[in-house]
């Protein structure tokens, strides 16, 4: 498949610089708007973009238009006659207009509102009102909607008369006199049905609907829980205003992984595809967390430096010290384990903060068994293997795993109860994954290596 | 709403406790088959569930029970009588009968085989030969199929006369006489056709196909590049066999997200939702890497205790110890970074082994200005702070913050590099992620750091 579109892409490389435009165009038509998107941004120069873009046949430029990233889209748009801008923005689907002024400097967007049909102005201006992140900022007001009086065969005239510009014509929504919603419908209901039957008998009342408030990622979850096709909107009384269509579901859901997971690494979330961030922009990312974090490793200095003297003093104390980092990091990872686990969980809605108690239960008898049989590998390793290259006696072996059974329970503890308490704050549970989980289980790890140590040995 | 769920769930065990079973039936048509399925597992004990399901309006008994856990079928089933699991086998979608059976005991799945239409038989015995993970084992062989020569007319004749047991009707599929694809055609092209039109001349042939070997992961991938509501999946001869849905597709996504984020916290993976896993499987999850993480540790002991006589011999060697763990955790955390973006960048396709010297080239730019920023802040933060409660002179804080420069940098290195070359032959990116690369930096740092500690101080 990928080499197939390597040689597609090649053949439009060849077209365009041989000025073969009609050829170009003919292998065009073949093209999905996503792949000509990723041609042209990966394969042309920026001053090439302009002049390929119009040769697009015209049914697909908006199309291909709404694929690109927001910087490509501020370069184009920036090059574009206000005719071609007009043409292109009445052209696209409502959402992906929001979508693209949302990234745009304050001159382009008035530019591009200048070059709207008056009633697309209206509604991109009230879309944009709408709170980033949540469902009204996500939604598009190109659904179909019927009155509950008419029959299958009108709905069907309906989506017929107005359906090609819909971003979906397989729901169709009800409403009253007042945009009240007041049922659902399906276009293959509507095909099963008798032309003459009544929507009003015909739809379905039970409606799962997003207010225009809620975060965009509950509203995403919502179709993974349902499997739905769409999702209306309604505002605070219950009036319909947009519907989510499941193929923007799907893009909440993988950027709202994509977040996680660069929490959960201590990176600060980013939108843009690794090869489009500036390396600045991913210094900004990266360097508060690793700063932080660097700082507050303070506390395991301190402490290192606070039971230096009495450390020293015992006979064993660097043989004592050459099992730190591997104290520190089985630690890390018993507790990254578990905070992760329950990150992913809470996002996935497995669990809420109310199951606090059943997971802390099983959090700790897993932890139990984990830390039982870390131990106890690990007491066999340092008879075994470590003995050969250092003074490992018994006792310091029992105190080594001994305190890496405890350090491993109080981490997976500390793992399991940390994203809970931060979700129960209203703070995201995965800022305090890992990496911060990782700094407060090696600073308990080290004071209780160091007391239990001294205490025994000294 | 998560509340109105608790009012309703809370009515549902009142009726069933009081045996009010017609007001049980009224507020079960109301409630979608995802949220009955929720209830029944987590509100019910498993004696009542049998009792409970049979209560279950005729038309929601299927649906309610695909979306139950797999344990869950497996009880009911073994409680089923003959007449309820083939009412229940023969009323659900293929694909989620192929996926039930792939999770039950090699017994029931004779019985429900047993007790399947000899054609549904057939069909899933089929599906089942679909290597695990591949787009064979997601698909459904429930799609409406044209023939090139009908008419828009006699087209919906056909999803009117067969679309009741599809999984979906709004993508059709046009096969000429030997089965293979030829055509998609939506229902909305139809609706907004004549009805004489051929279906041959509305057909869309530029298709985006699957084979059913390839990854489902892929397959996935391409509806959320593409935007489809299904997509078709042929045989080697590119015969079609098979649709795969968005909903299905949603469920790769997000079971893909989750595998990768617990392979990333060094976790082997698991299908089930968290509270629903034993402890012993919780245990069998994380025990493996968590040992080898812990033995592949003995590297640092080892090079701690190598450097030990010559750094226990200069006057500051307790000092030096002392910022191992922040040394250690800053690098694990700076390389963590890099690899979980590049995992994740890998995953979501926007990057691929060939645009290795591009990541290289933009991480080492990155990681200069991040080693620079840590190692002037650690070189401050050493001077002013922990000069309060250590014998830090200038020349350890150099030292520190040197070797700390040097680290990052490598470690972002290993970092970007290690997922690369585990795409190139073939292993998961996702399982040499942070805690891995952690231990290869700890090793790496150690020996940087005690070398030239030593080369400069002696």
């Amino acid at each position: 498949m990928e080499e197939e579109m390597e040689i597609i892409f090649q053949k439009l490389t060849e077209c365009f610089e041989k000025r073969r435009f009609a050829d170009l165009r003919i292998t065009l038509l073949d093209m999905k708007p996503a792949d000509i998107a990723h041609y042209m941004e990966n394969n042309l120069q920026q001053t090439e973009r302009l002049m390929f873009f119009r040769l697009l046949p015209k049914e697909l430029a908006s199309d291909v238009f709404s694929e690109f990233e927001s910087d490509t889209q501020e370069d184009l748009i920036r090059a574009f006659t206000d005719k071609e801008l007009k043409a292109v923005v009445d052209d696209m689907f409502m959402d992906d207009t929001v979508d693209m002024i949302e990234e745009m400097p304050a001159n382009v967007v008035k530019r591009i509102l200048k070059n709207s049909d008056p009633e697309n102005r209206k509604q991109i201006n009230e879309l944009l009102e709408y709170p980033e992140d949540s469902a009204g900022s996500i939604m598009t007001t190109e659904y179909v909607s019927f009155s509950a009086k008419m029959n299958v065969e009108q709905a069907f005239d309906k989506i017929r008369r107005t359906g090609l510009d819909k971003e979906t014509v397989y729901t169709c929504y009800v409403t009253d006199g007042r945009k009240k919603l007041i049922g659902v419908i399906t276009v293959k209901k509507l095909l099963l049905s008798d032309k003459n039957d009544l929507v009003e008998n015909l739809m379905d009342t039970n409606i799962i609907t997003a207010e225009t408030t809620d975060d965009k990622e509950q509203v995403a979850m919502k179709f993974s829980r349902y499997d739905f096709l769409a999702l209306p909107v309604v505002d605070k009384e219950g009036c319909l205003v947009g519907i989510v269509t499941v193929d923007d579901a799907v893009d909440v859901l993988q950027d709202e992984a994509t977040e996680d997971i660069q929490k959960m690494a201590a990176i600060l979330p980013s939108e843009k595809p690794y090869l489009k961030q500036s390396v600045f922009s991913i210094w900004k990312a990266r360097i508060p967390w690793l700063l932080l974090l660097m700082i507050s490793a303070t506390f395991t200095s301190m402490i290192l430096s606070g039971y230096e003297k009495e450390l020293s003093a015992l006979v064993s104390g660097a043989t004592l010290y050459a099992f730190v980092p591997m104290l520190m990091d089985t630690a890390g990872n018993a507790g990254g384990q578990s905070s992760v686990t329950v990150i992913r969980a809470l996002a996935l809605g497995d669990v809420e903060f109310k199951d606090m108690l059943k997971i802390l239960w099983k959090e700790l008898r897993a932890a139990f068994l984990l830390a039982l049989t870390v131990s106890i590998v690990c007491f066999a390793k340092l008879m075994l293997i470590d003995r050969l290259y250092n003074d490992v006696t018994a006792k310091i072996a029992l105190i080594v795993s001994g305190v890496l059974f405890i350090t491993i329970i109080l981490a997976k503890l500390v793992g399991c109860i940390l994203p809970l308490l931060a979700k129960k704050i209203k703070l995201d549970p995965a800022v305090v994954a890992s990496p911060f989980i990782t700094t407060i289980v090696d600073a308990l790890s080290l004071i209780i290596y160091c007391s239990i140590a001294i205490a025994l040995l000294a």
